[in-house]
Protein backbone atom coordinates (compact mmCIF):
# COMPACT_ATOMS: atom_id res chain seq x y z
CA UNK A 1 0.00 0.00 0.00
CA UNK A 2 1.55 3.38 -1.15
CA UNK A 3 0.39 6.89 1.02
CA UNK A 4 -1.30 8.76 -2.13
CA UNK A 5 -3.56 11.83 -2.68
CA UNK A 6 -5.15 12.92 -4.88
CA UNK A 7 -6.72 16.66 -5.25
CA UNK A 8 -9.81 16.86 -7.36
CA UNK A 9 -11.72 19.76 -8.54
CA UNK A 10 -15.04 18.33 -8.03
CA UNK A 11 -16.58 21.87 -10.15
CA UNK A 12 -18.60 24.81 -9.24
CA UNK A 13 -22.18 22.65 -8.10
CA UNK A 14 -23.72 20.81 -10.40
CA UNK A 15 -22.60 17.05 -10.09
CA UNK A 16 -21.93 16.27 -13.81
CA UNK A 17 -19.48 18.79 -14.20
CA UNK A 18 -16.81 17.06 -12.10
CA UNK A 19 -14.70 15.98 -15.52
CA UNK A 20 -14.35 11.88 -16.54
CA UNK A 21 -10.72 11.90 -14.98
CA UNK A 22 -11.62 13.23 -11.59
CA UNK A 23 -14.70 10.50 -11.41
CA UNK A 24 -12.51 7.83 -12.58
CA UNK A 25 -10.37 8.69 -9.38
CA UNK A 26 -12.90 9.08 -7.20
CA UNK A 27 -13.49 5.76 -7.94
CA UNK A 28 -10.16 4.24 -7.07
CA UNK A 29 -10.46 5.78 -3.66
CA UNK A 30 -9.57 4.25 -0.31
CA UNK A 31 -10.84 7.00 1.71
CA UNK A 32 -12.87 10.31 0.29
CA UNK A 33 -12.55 14.00 2.40
CA UNK A 34 -14.93 16.33 0.88
CA UNK A 35 -15.96 20.10 1.10
CA UNK A 36 -19.10 22.03 1.42
CA UNK A 37 -19.01 23.21 -1.84
CA UNK A 38 -19.11 19.76 -3.51
CA UNK A 39 -22.12 18.37 -4.97
CA UNK A 40 -23.80 16.32 -2.12
CA UNK A 41 -24.21 13.06 -4.45
CA UNK A 42 -20.64 13.13 -5.72
CA UNK A 43 -18.97 11.06 -2.77
CA UNK A 44 -21.13 8.67 -3.04
CA UNK A 45 -19.72 7.40 -6.61
CA UNK A 46 -16.60 6.48 -4.64
CA UNK A 47 -16.51 2.34 -3.68
CA UNK A 48 -19.71 1.20 -1.63
CA UNK A 49 -18.14 0.87 1.73
CA UNK A 50 -15.11 3.14 2.01
CA UNK A 51 -14.97 6.12 4.58
CA UNK A 52 -16.20 9.33 3.43
CA UNK A 53 -15.89 12.57 5.59
CA UNK A 54 -17.13 15.64 5.22
CA UNK A 55 -13.95 18.61 6.32
CA UNK A 56 -15.68 21.71 5.14
CA UNK A 57 -15.85 24.82 7.32
CA UNK A 58 -19.20 26.32 7.31
CA UNK A 59 -21.09 27.14 10.64
CA UNK A 60 -23.44 23.93 12.22
CA UNK A 61 -21.30 21.65 11.72
CA UNK A 62 -18.39 20.00 13.21
CA UNK A 63 -15.22 22.33 12.02
CA UNK A 64 -11.83 21.93 10.55
CA UNK A 65 -9.07 24.10 10.92
CA UNK A 66 -6.81 24.14 7.42
CA UNK A 67 -3.82 22.96 9.41
CA UNK A 68 -6.04 19.77 10.63
CA UNK A 69 -6.98 19.02 7.14
CA UNK A 70 -3.12 19.33 6.11
CA UNK A 71 -2.66 16.69 8.83
CA UNK A 72 -5.53 14.46 8.06
CA UNK A 73 -4.98 13.94 4.35
CA UNK A 74 -1.12 12.67 4.79
CA UNK A 75 -2.67 10.63 8.26
CA UNK A 76 -5.09 8.93 6.32
CA UNK A 77 -2.88 8.32 3.10
CA UNK A 78 -0.51 6.45 5.49
CA UNK A 79 -3.16 4.38 6.88
CA UNK A 80 -5.81 4.09 3.73
CA UNK A 81 -3.74 4.41 0.92
CA UNK A 82 -5.36 6.49 -1.75
CA UNK A 83 -6.69 9.43 -0.32
CA UNK A 84 -9.34 11.94 -2.44
CA UNK A 85 -9.82 15.25 -1.37
CA UNK A 86 -12.97 16.75 -3.35
CA UNK A 87 -12.61 20.33 -3.64
CA UNK A 88 -15.16 22.97 -4.76
CA UNK A 89 -14.18 24.58 -8.20
CA UNK A 90 -10.70 24.12 -8.87
CA UNK A 91 -8.55 23.13 -6.43
CA UNK A 92 -5.70 25.50 -7.41
CA UNK A 93 -8.18 28.88 -7.44
CA UNK A 94 -8.76 30.04 -3.89
CA UNK A 95 -9.50 26.86 -1.59
CA UNK A 96 -5.99 26.27 -0.23
CA UNK A 97 -5.52 23.49 -2.46
CA UNK A 98 -1.89 23.90 -2.94
CA UNK A 99 -1.16 23.94 1.04
CA UNK A 100 -2.88 20.72 1.18
CA UNK A 101 -0.66 19.57 -2.14
CA UNK A 102 2.30 20.88 -0.83
CA UNK A 103 2.17 19.69 2.75
CA UNK A 104 1.37 16.26 1.80
CA UNK A 105 4.04 16.20 -1.01
CA UNK A 106 6.75 17.51 1.72
CA UNK A 107 5.29 14.18 3.90
CA UNK A 108 6.32 11.97 1.52
CA UNK A 109 2.83 11.49 0.18
CA UNK A 110 2.79 11.08 -3.51
CA UNK A 111 0.14 13.94 -5.20
CA UNK A 112 -1.90 14.38 -8.03
CA UNK A 113 -4.11 17.23 -8.75
CA UNK A 114 -6.99 16.68 -10.98
CA UNK A 115 -8.17 20.05 -12.21
CA UNK A 116 -11.96 21.08 -12.17
CA UNK A 117 -14.49 23.65 -13.64
CA UNK A 118 -13.89 26.95 -11.92
CA UNK A 119 -16.75 28.80 -10.73
CA UNK A 120 -15.02 31.92 -11.68
CA UNK A 121 -15.85 30.87 -15.28
CA UNK A 122 -18.70 28.34 -15.09
CA UNK A 123 -21.10 30.24 -13.04
CA UNK A 124 -21.08 33.00 -15.32
CA UNK A 125 -22.02 30.89 -18.13
CA UNK A 126 -24.58 29.42 -16.54
CA UNK A 127 -26.76 32.75 -16.75
CA UNK A 128 -24.94 32.83 -20.39
CA UNK A 129 -22.47 35.52 -19.46
CA UNK A 130 -18.89 35.09 -21.41
CA UNK A 131 -15.94 36.38 -19.19
CA UNK A 132 -14.79 37.65 -22.43
CA UNK A 133 -16.19 38.27 -25.45
CA UNK A 134 -14.84 40.08 -28.50
CA UNK A 135 -15.25 43.44 -28.83
CA UNK A 136 -16.22 43.96 -25.19
CA UNK A 137 -13.73 42.16 -22.78
CA UNK A 138 -10.05 40.90 -23.72
CA UNK A 139 -9.33 39.85 -20.48
CA UNK A 140 -10.64 38.64 -16.95
CA UNK A 141 -9.51 39.44 -13.45
CA UNK A 142 -10.33 36.64 -10.67
CA UNK A 143 -10.17 38.02 -7.34
CA UNK A 144 -11.17 37.07 -3.86
CA UNK A 145 -13.26 38.27 -1.65
CA UNK A 146 -11.84 37.33 1.49
CA UNK A 147 -8.58 38.15 2.03
CA UNK A 148 -6.22 37.15 4.80
CA UNK A 149 -6.67 40.68 6.75
CA UNK A 150 -10.60 40.59 6.06
CA UNK A 151 -10.12 43.58 3.86
CA UNK A 152 -11.08 44.66 0.25
CA UNK A 153 -8.06 42.88 -1.79
CA UNK A 154 -5.33 45.61 -2.71
CA UNK A 155 -6.09 43.94 -6.43
CA UNK A 156 -9.69 45.96 -6.63
CA UNK A 157 -8.37 48.86 -6.32
CA UNK A 158 -6.39 48.78 -9.50
CA UNK A 159 -9.06 45.85 -11.00
CA UNK A 160 -11.85 48.91 -10.70
CA UNK A 161 -9.49 51.24 -13.07
CA UNK A 162 -9.19 48.30 -15.21
CA UNK A 163 -11.22 47.54 -18.77
CA UNK A 164 -10.83 43.40 -17.45
CA UNK A 165 -14.07 41.59 -16.85
CA UNK A 166 -14.14 41.03 -12.63
CA UNK A 167 -14.79 38.10 -11.33
CA UNK A 168 -15.11 38.31 -6.97
CA UNK A 169 -15.80 34.77 -5.54
CA UNK A 170 -16.41 34.55 -1.82
CA UNK A 171 -17.14 38.07 -1.93
CA UNK A 172 -21.04 38.36 -0.90
CA UNK A 173 -20.23 40.46 2.21
CA UNK A 174 -17.88 42.64 0.32
CA UNK A 175 -20.66 43.75 -1.96
CA UNK A 176 -21.25 46.94 -0.40
CA UNK A 177 -17.53 48.01 -0.09
CA UNK A 178 -17.18 46.74 -3.45
CA UNK A 179 -20.05 49.05 -4.75
CA UNK A 180 -18.66 52.05 -3.05
CA UNK A 181 -15.24 51.28 -4.42
CA UNK A 182 -16.76 51.62 -7.82
CA UNK A 183 -18.83 54.62 -7.05
CA UNK A 184 -15.90 56.73 -6.02
CA UNK A 185 -14.19 55.87 -9.35
CA UNK A 186 -16.85 56.80 -11.00
CA UNK A 187 -18.22 54.01 -12.05
CA UNK A 188 -21.90 53.92 -10.84
CA UNK A 189 -23.26 52.48 -14.05
CA UNK A 190 -21.03 49.65 -14.32
CA UNK A 191 -23.10 46.55 -15.07
CA UNK A 192 -22.91 43.82 -12.46
CA UNK A 193 -24.74 40.16 -11.45
CA UNK A 194 -24.57 38.20 -8.29
CA UNK A 195 -25.29 34.62 -9.17
CA UNK A 196 -25.85 32.78 -5.80
CA UNK A 197 -25.69 28.60 -6.43
CA UNK A 198 -24.41 28.59 -10.20
CA UNK A 199 -25.07 25.66 -12.04
CA UNK A 200 -27.32 24.21 -9.11
CA UNK A 201 -30.91 23.85 -9.68
CA UNK A 202 -31.72 26.65 -6.76
CA UNK A 203 -29.45 29.06 -8.95
CA UNK A 204 -30.20 32.90 -8.57
CA UNK A 205 -29.11 35.90 -10.16
CA UNK A 206 -29.74 39.65 -9.91
CA UNK A 207 -28.15 42.01 -12.15
CA UNK A 208 -28.02 45.90 -12.30
CA UNK A 209 -25.86 48.85 -12.26
CA UNK A 210 -23.33 48.85 -9.60
CA UNK A 211 -25.28 51.96 -7.86
CA UNK A 212 -28.23 49.92 -7.30
CA UNK A 213 -26.54 46.06 -7.01
CA UNK A 214 -26.82 45.86 -3.01
CA UNK A 215 -30.38 47.21 -2.15
CA UNK A 216 -30.92 44.41 -5.37
CA UNK A 217 -29.20 41.81 -3.54
CA UNK A 218 -30.73 42.80 -0.52
CA UNK A 219 -34.31 42.49 -2.02
CA UNK A 220 -33.83 39.11 -3.05
CA UNK A 221 -31.94 37.98 -0.48
CA UNK A 222 -28.82 36.35 -2.34
CA UNK A 223 -26.45 34.68 0.03
CA UNK A 224 -23.63 32.35 0.11
CA UNK A 225 -22.21 30.93 -2.34
CA UNK A 226 -22.01 33.72 -5.03
CA UNK A 227 -20.07 34.79 -7.56
CA UNK A 228 -20.12 38.27 -8.74
CA UNK A 229 -19.43 39.68 -11.97
CA UNK A 230 -18.34 42.98 -12.91
CA UNK A 231 -18.31 44.51 -16.56
CA UNK A 232 -20.03 45.33 -19.71
CA UNK A 233 -20.00 41.81 -20.33
CA UNK A 234 -23.01 41.25 -17.74
CA UNK A 235 -25.20 43.72 -20.92
CA UNK A 236 -24.89 40.50 -22.71
CA UNK A 237 -27.33 38.82 -20.06
CA UNK A 238 -30.83 38.99 -22.29
CA UNK A 239 -32.17 40.40 -18.76
CA UNK A 240 -29.73 43.14 -18.49
CA UNK A 241 -32.48 45.86 -19.99
CA UNK A 242 -34.81 45.19 -17.48
CA UNK A 243 -32.08 44.59 -14.87
CA UNK A 244 -33.10 42.53 -12.55
CA UNK A 245 -33.69 38.65 -12.91
CA UNK A 246 -34.23 35.13 -10.94
CA UNK A 247 -34.35 32.14 -13.27
CA UNK A 248 -34.49 28.58 -13.17
CA UNK A 249 -31.93 27.66 -15.35
CA UNK A 250 -33.72 25.64 -17.79
CA UNK A 251 -36.92 28.29 -18.00
CA UNK A 252 -34.03 31.08 -19.08
CA UNK A 253 -31.41 29.92 -21.48
CA UNK A 254 -30.65 26.08 -21.15
CA UNK A 255 -33.29 23.67 -22.48
CA UNK A 256 -32.55 20.54 -21.04
CA UNK A 257 -30.70 17.98 -23.67
CA UNK B 1 -36.40 16.50 -34.73
CA UNK B 2 -35.53 20.15 -33.13
CA UNK B 3 -32.33 22.16 -34.26
CA UNK B 4 -30.13 22.35 -31.17
CA UNK B 5 -26.46 23.38 -30.54
CA UNK B 6 -24.57 22.68 -27.75
CA UNK B 7 -21.99 24.24 -26.79
CA UNK B 8 -19.11 21.95 -24.97
CA UNK B 9 -15.92 23.02 -23.58
CA UNK B 10 -13.31 19.71 -24.33
CA UNK B 11 -11.12 20.99 -21.58
CA UNK B 12 -6.73 21.67 -22.10
CA UNK B 13 -5.81 18.76 -24.10
CA UNK B 14 -6.24 15.70 -21.70
CA UNK B 15 -9.09 13.98 -22.98
CA UNK B 16 -10.49 12.57 -19.59
CA UNK B 17 -10.47 16.25 -18.98
CA UNK B 18 -13.44 16.61 -20.41
CA UNK B 19 -16.71 16.90 -17.92
CA UNK B 20 -18.82 13.68 -17.39
CA UNK B 21 -21.97 16.15 -18.18
CA UNK B 22 -20.21 17.00 -21.80
CA UNK B 23 -19.44 13.58 -22.32
CA UNK B 24 -23.01 12.65 -22.25
CA UNK B 25 -23.95 15.48 -24.33
CA UNK B 26 -21.40 14.63 -27.03
CA UNK B 27 -22.69 10.85 -27.14
CA UNK B 28 -26.47 12.48 -27.81
CA UNK B 29 -25.28 14.19 -31.27
CA UNK B 30 -26.45 14.08 -34.00
CA UNK B 31 -23.32 15.68 -35.64
CA UNK B 32 -20.00 16.95 -34.32
CA UNK B 33 -17.91 20.30 -35.19
CA UNK B 34 -14.41 20.10 -33.29
CA UNK B 35 -11.62 22.49 -33.21
CA UNK B 36 -7.94 22.13 -33.18
CA UNK B 37 -6.93 22.37 -29.69
CA UNK B 38 -10.08 19.45 -28.93
CA UNK B 39 -7.95 15.99 -28.14
CA UNK B 40 -7.77 13.94 -30.88
CA UNK B 41 -9.84 10.78 -29.30
CA UNK B 42 -13.08 13.01 -28.23
CA UNK B 43 -14.86 13.12 -31.61
CA UNK B 44 -14.90 9.24 -31.48
CA UNK B 45 -17.17 9.34 -28.11
CA UNK B 46 -19.53 10.61 -30.51
CA UNK B 47 -22.14 7.52 -31.52
CA UNK B 48 -20.96 5.42 -34.23
CA UNK B 49 -21.44 6.49 -38.04
CA UNK B 50 -22.63 10.15 -37.04
CA UNK B 51 -21.11 13.06 -39.07
CA UNK B 52 -18.11 14.41 -37.35
CA UNK B 53 -16.59 17.90 -39.41
CA UNK B 54 -12.94 19.24 -38.17
CA UNK B 55 -13.90 23.38 -38.48
CA UNK B 56 -10.18 24.31 -36.79
CA UNK B 57 -8.36 27.59 -38.32
CA UNK B 58 -5.05 26.10 -38.34
CA UNK B 59 -2.46 26.33 -41.46
CA UNK B 60 -2.05 22.98 -43.49
CA UNK B 61 -5.62 21.83 -43.10
CA UNK B 62 -9.16 23.40 -44.75
CA UNK B 63 -9.89 26.29 -42.83
CA UNK B 64 -12.53 28.15 -41.98
CA UNK B 65 -13.62 31.72 -40.98
CA UNK B 66 -15.82 32.31 -37.70
CA UNK B 67 -18.81 33.65 -39.86
CA UNK B 68 -18.54 30.33 -41.55
CA UNK B 69 -18.93 28.04 -38.73
CA UNK B 70 -21.33 30.06 -36.92
CA UNK B 71 -23.20 29.50 -40.32
CA UNK B 72 -22.74 25.65 -40.54
CA UNK B 73 -23.52 25.41 -36.97
CA UNK B 74 -27.26 26.35 -37.79
CA UNK B 75 -27.49 24.92 -40.78
CA UNK B 76 -26.12 21.77 -39.38
CA UNK B 77 -28.62 21.83 -35.73
CA UNK B 78 -31.71 22.13 -39.03
CA UNK B 79 -30.51 19.48 -40.72
CA UNK B 80 -29.31 17.07 -38.42
CA UNK B 81 -31.02 18.03 -35.25
CA UNK B 82 -28.45 17.97 -32.03
CA UNK B 83 -25.03 19.80 -32.91
CA UNK B 84 -22.46 19.20 -30.41
CA UNK B 85 -19.60 21.61 -31.01
CA UNK B 86 -16.58 20.83 -29.69
CA UNK B 87 -14.24 23.71 -28.50
CA UNK B 88 -10.55 23.70 -26.59
CA UNK B 89 -10.57 24.87 -22.72
CA UNK B 90 -14.15 26.37 -22.22
CA UNK B 91 -16.30 27.62 -24.71
CA UNK B 92 -16.66 31.17 -22.97
CA UNK B 93 -13.09 32.17 -22.77
CA UNK B 94 -11.86 33.70 -25.95
CA UNK B 95 -12.28 31.72 -29.16
CA UNK B 96 -15.47 33.31 -29.90
CA UNK B 97 -17.81 30.65 -28.12
CA UNK B 98 -20.07 33.62 -27.49
CA UNK B 99 -20.38 34.74 -30.66
CA UNK B 100 -21.43 30.87 -32.18
CA UNK B 101 -23.96 30.93 -29.20
CA UNK B 102 -25.87 33.62 -30.04
CA UNK B 103 -25.46 33.63 -33.16
CA UNK B 104 -27.29 30.37 -33.52
CA UNK B 105 -29.91 31.53 -30.06
CA UNK B 106 -30.93 34.05 -32.85
CA UNK B 107 -31.98 31.65 -35.64
CA UNK B 108 -34.33 29.70 -33.14
CA UNK B 109 -31.55 26.84 -32.64
CA UNK B 110 -31.78 25.90 -28.89
CA UNK B 111 -28.72 26.84 -27.47
CA UNK B 112 -27.21 24.83 -24.35
CA UNK B 113 -23.76 25.80 -22.84
CA UNK B 114 -21.61 22.66 -21.18
CA UNK B 115 -18.33 24.34 -19.41
CA UNK B 116 -15.12 23.18 -19.78
CA UNK B 117 -11.79 23.31 -17.76
CA UNK B 118 -10.00 26.25 -19.35
CA UNK B 119 -6.39 25.84 -19.76
CA UNK B 120 -5.82 29.18 -18.22
CA UNK B 121 -6.10 27.62 -14.99
CA UNK B 122 -5.40 23.98 -15.57
CA UNK B 123 -2.14 24.05 -17.56
CA UNK B 124 0.40 26.07 -14.67
CA UNK B 125 -1.73 23.58 -12.52
CA UNK B 126 -0.50 20.78 -14.52
CA UNK B 127 3.47 22.07 -13.69
CA UNK B 128 2.53 22.14 -10.09
CA UNK B 129 1.72 26.09 -10.39
CA UNK B 130 -1.27 27.93 -8.63
CA UNK B 131 -2.76 30.75 -9.82
CA UNK B 132 -3.28 31.51 -6.60
CA UNK B 133 -1.91 31.09 -3.18
CA UNK B 134 -2.54 32.47 0.14
CA UNK B 135 0.17 34.88 0.96
CA UNK B 136 1.47 34.95 -2.76
CA UNK B 137 -1.29 36.24 -4.94
CA UNK B 138 -5.20 36.97 -4.12
CA UNK B 139 -6.26 36.83 -7.98
CA UNK B 140 -5.12 36.31 -11.29
CA UNK B 141 -5.66 38.42 -14.63
CA UNK B 142 -6.15 35.73 -17.70
CA UNK B 143 -5.43 38.19 -20.85
CA UNK B 144 -5.69 37.36 -24.46
CA UNK B 145 -1.95 37.75 -26.55
CA UNK B 146 -3.78 37.52 -29.99
CA UNK B 147 -6.66 40.92 -29.95
CA UNK B 148 -8.59 41.99 -32.86
CA UNK B 149 -5.59 44.19 -33.89
CA UNK B 150 -2.71 42.22 -33.98
CA UNK B 151 -1.35 44.06 -30.69
CA UNK B 152 -0.76 43.55 -27.57
CA UNK B 153 -3.48 43.83 -25.24
CA UNK B 154 -4.17 47.22 -23.46
CA UNK B 155 -5.03 45.54 -20.72
CA UNK B 156 -1.16 44.39 -20.46
CA UNK B 157 -0.16 47.64 -19.81
CA UNK B 158 -2.10 47.84 -16.24
CA UNK B 159 -1.38 44.77 -15.15
CA UNK B 160 2.28 44.71 -15.55
CA UNK B 161 1.65 46.60 -12.13
CA UNK B 162 -0.53 44.80 -11.04
CA UNK B 163 0.19 42.18 -7.98
CA UNK B 164 -2.19 39.11 -9.86
CA UNK B 165 -0.74 36.44 -11.49
CA UNK B 166 -1.06 36.80 -15.14
CA UNK B 167 -2.05 34.32 -17.36
CA UNK B 168 -1.67 34.77 -20.81
CA UNK B 169 -3.34 33.09 -23.64
CA UNK B 170 -2.70 32.25 -27.19
CA UNK B 171 0.47 34.81 -26.29
CA UNK B 172 3.62 33.15 -27.35
CA UNK B 173 4.27 35.14 -30.64
CA UNK B 174 4.53 38.32 -28.28
CA UNK B 175 6.75 36.57 -25.62
CA UNK B 176 9.40 39.32 -26.49
CA UNK B 177 6.60 42.26 -26.60
CA UNK B 178 5.49 41.06 -23.31
CA UNK B 179 9.28 40.64 -22.01
CA UNK B 180 10.12 44.26 -22.93
CA UNK B 181 7.13 45.90 -21.31
CA UNK B 182 8.08 44.23 -17.56
CA UNK B 183 11.37 45.06 -17.98
CA UNK B 184 10.53 48.17 -19.09
CA UNK B 185 8.32 48.62 -16.29
CA UNK B 186 11.20 47.41 -13.73
CA UNK B 187 10.28 44.00 -13.62
CA UNK B 188 13.27 42.09 -15.31
CA UNK B 189 13.21 39.46 -12.49
CA UNK B 190 9.52 38.62 -12.02
CA UNK B 191 9.44 35.13 -12.39
CA UNK B 192 7.38 33.41 -15.73
CA UNK B 193 6.79 29.98 -16.88
CA UNK B 194 5.97 29.12 -20.59
CA UNK B 195 3.72 25.64 -20.85
CA UNK B 196 3.66 24.54 -24.20
CA UNK B 197 1.14 21.01 -24.71
CA UNK B 198 -0.37 21.52 -21.30
CA UNK B 199 -2.03 18.27 -19.86
CA UNK B 200 -1.05 16.26 -23.06
CA UNK B 201 1.86 14.07 -23.07
CA UNK B 202 4.02 15.83 -24.93
CA UNK B 203 3.91 18.97 -22.55
CA UNK B 204 6.70 21.43 -22.23
CA UNK B 205 7.90 24.47 -19.77
CA UNK B 206 10.80 26.76 -19.92
CA UNK B 207 11.14 28.75 -16.82
CA UNK B 208 12.89 31.77 -15.80
CA UNK B 209 12.89 35.52 -15.15
CA UNK B 210 11.28 37.68 -17.64
CA UNK B 211 14.64 39.47 -18.91
CA UNK B 212 15.87 35.80 -20.03
CA UNK B 213 12.22 34.06 -21.25
CA UNK B 214 12.51 34.74 -24.59
CA UNK B 215 15.95 33.48 -25.43
CA UNK B 216 14.95 30.34 -22.71
CA UNK B 217 11.96 29.79 -24.80
CA UNK B 218 13.42 30.06 -28.09
CA UNK B 219 16.54 27.50 -27.23
CA UNK B 220 13.37 24.93 -26.20
CA UNK B 221 11.99 25.53 -29.11
CA UNK B 222 8.66 26.08 -27.90
CA UNK B 223 5.56 26.18 -30.12
CA UNK B 224 2.08 26.49 -29.79
CA UNK B 225 -0.51 26.17 -28.16
CA UNK B 226 0.89 27.43 -25.18
CA UNK B 227 -0.26 29.42 -21.82
CA UNK B 228 2.13 31.79 -20.41
CA UNK B 229 2.38 32.40 -16.33
CA UNK B 230 3.56 35.58 -14.61
CA UNK B 231 4.20 35.85 -11.15
CA UNK B 232 5.49 34.88 -7.51
CA UNK B 233 3.43 31.62 -7.66
CA UNK B 234 5.89 30.43 -10.32
CA UNK B 235 8.36 30.53 -7.61
CA UNK B 236 6.36 27.39 -6.37
CA UNK B 237 7.69 25.07 -9.13
CA UNK B 238 10.46 23.31 -7.56
CA UNK B 239 12.30 23.68 -10.71
CA UNK B 240 12.36 27.64 -10.13
CA UNK B 241 15.89 27.82 -8.73
CA UNK B 242 17.59 25.92 -11.54
CA UNK B 243 15.32 28.09 -13.61
CA UNK B 244 14.55 25.36 -16.64
CA UNK B 245 12.53 22.09 -17.49
CA UNK B 246 11.77 20.02 -19.94
CA UNK B 247 9.18 18.10 -17.87
CA UNK B 248 7.38 14.94 -18.85
CA UNK B 249 4.76 14.93 -16.19
CA UNK B 250 4.94 11.70 -14.72
CA UNK B 251 8.31 12.08 -13.66
CA UNK B 252 8.23 15.59 -12.78
CA UNK B 253 4.99 15.85 -10.82
CA UNK B 254 2.42 13.80 -10.97
CA UNK B 255 2.89 9.65 -10.58
CA UNK B 256 0.08 7.49 -12.15
CA UNK B 257 -2.68 6.83 -10.60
Amino acid sequence: MSARLTLIGAGPGDAELITVKGLKALQRADVVLYDDLVAPELPDYAMPGIPRYYVGKRAGRVSFSQDEINQLAVDMAFHYGHVVRLKGGDPFVFGRGYEEYRYAKERGVACEIIQGVSSCIAVPASQGIPVTSRGVSESFWVITGTTRKGELSEDLKLAVRSNATVVVLMGLKKLRELSELYILNGKAEMPVAVIQDGTRLNEQCVIGKMAEIVSKAEERQLGCPAVIVIGNVVKLHPDYTRRICETVKDSCYFPEV
